[in-house]
């Protein structure tokens, strides 16, 4: 496959993710507006990474686009919601976020409380109004959503986070910290793409481990570059997390060991999409993309 | 009926919520266990009207306790989660909730933001997992609970208020603000116990009507109760809203014209149960109960 091939699929499902998010979000002039408003700010912007993932996981088993729209719209509200509530002054207290002030600098910190509620609330919505798929999946979905973005997935993950700052980590409780922060949300782009794309047991066990090693790989990564990437380039506040004195992957292993665990994970992940063949080489190509490398 | 028979009913009922939300929330001391106790912790006393309102309703049309326990359970989870993030500092900013330390106070900030969105998500993952109900109606609970709950609901009904702080509104624009912060959550009580009943279209109709009605004398006689009764009898800070500048009912129309309107709104909400008969008779004495009418 040609680069070009990817660069033209990415397109063409940022363009329908955007049109289907526009359409799961209120209009911005309907009441309350300023909530509506603030919703629609805290959702422009980002790489969108996660709705990716859900379409290139879900086609690369043979899944319609028009079936994963929801999905990848309810895994990219959850993430902006989650963005939303550790920007407050109580948990991160950031004033930058994908290059602009965040939420409760552009509005105030009521509303971006209210802001993460409601758009958390969407992403179960969208779900529940998903056209095109059995009801069977659409409670698996909500279940598989609720599970990684609840207590004992993302949300604890912030929790850990919240309580390790000015502590140093083993690296292990830094790999569970993560596993909750970043990599459940991330394990259910995977899980939700396979739910609707009605993956059989076997590949969703193999997709598991795809999908728990990426997550991994990305949060090492994102650690790599925050040590060694400027604010400008990131979009958001460089260097925090060492300011923050939180424990970090860099901080626990140095630069170079980082970057090697990140690749024999990123790896890991690509070897398990070995048996997929031609039909998952969007994925691979999506792969590398999260984990920032250039082949 | 004799009052003991509601007396007796509300004891089996609260007995069998209890069961089923302490079986909803992950255990205290798995990980992570601050947060797992502190959204026990926001879910502990109050009044669990919204419950036992699932529950009334749900069997005045004939559905089995068993179907109502996890919309039972979700309401009161939506219910904690909003009483947790009202009290923030940076929205009601309140110290004392159901006789006790707010979440914040006896957690701390960020900690009470996490317990709320965690007690969100329980909540959709409780209707989720909902056993002994068809597919279908799961998908219609999560819906109606999910819409209920958003910025068109409840959260749309938060931003109005702190929106509303230091103005006077005007009657038709507080009851607007009502109808959404405390309305809609009764209301998708009636309505997810009877989507749990299986009731036919013209019965739901009914029944949103008595709901509509019921959720404006409650907020009405709320605002009665906190221009009159002490702290120590609220388990809340009274006289709360005149002190922050909001526009109260009794405010608007005087305490005379707010009884009143709320006595008037009470019948409204009996009439509709006239055609119920027999069946609707705990729903009657609960009806009284909300409303803090002793008949």
């Amino acid at each position: 496959m040609k680069h070009g091939d990817f660069t033209a699929w990415e397109s063409a499902r940022l363009a329908r993710f955007h049109k289907a998010l526009d359409a799961a979000l209120p209009p911005g002039n309907t009441y309350p507006a300023r909530l509506h408003e603030a919703m629609r700010y805290a959702c422009e912007g980002g790489k969108r990474l996660r709705a990716l993932l859900v379409y290139a996981v879900g086609e690369a088993l043979g899944g319609a686009p028009e079936v994963l729209d929801a999905p990848a719209v309810a895994l990219e509200l959850i993430h902006a919601f989650s963005l939303v509530h550790d920007d407050l002054p109580a948990m991160d207290d950031d004033d930058l976020r994908r290059g602009r002030a965040t939420v409760h600098k552009a509005y105030d910190e009521g509303t971006a409380v209210l802001v993460g509620d409601a758009l958390q609330t969407t992403a179960f919505e969208g779900l529940a109004n998903a056209p095109h798929l059995p009801l069977a999946t659409v409670v698996e979905m909500v279940r598989l959503l609720a599970t990684a973005s609840g207590s004992r997935g993302m949300t604890g993950g912030q929790q850990a986070d919240l309580e390790a700052e000015g502590m140093t980590l083993a690296l292990a409780d830094l790999e569970r910290l993560h596993a909750h922060k970043t990599g459940a949300l991330i394990l259910a782009c995977i899980r939700l793409a396979a739910a609707a794309a009605q993956a059989d047991h076997a590949t969703r066990i193999t997709l598991d481990a795809y999908g728990t090693a990426l997550g991994l790989a990305y949060q090492i990564q994102d650690d790599v570059l925050d040590a060694t990437a400027s604010s400008a380039t990131l979009g958001k506040t460089a260097g925090k997390d060492l300011a923050a004195a939180k424990s970090t992957f860099v901080q626990l292993l140095g630069l170079d060991l980082a970057k090697s665990r990140a690749q024999t994970l990123l790896d890991e992940a690509l070897q398990q999409l070995a048996g997929f063949g031609e039909a998952a080489q969007i994925l691979r190509e999506l792969t590398l993309k999260i984990t920032h490398r250039r082949h």
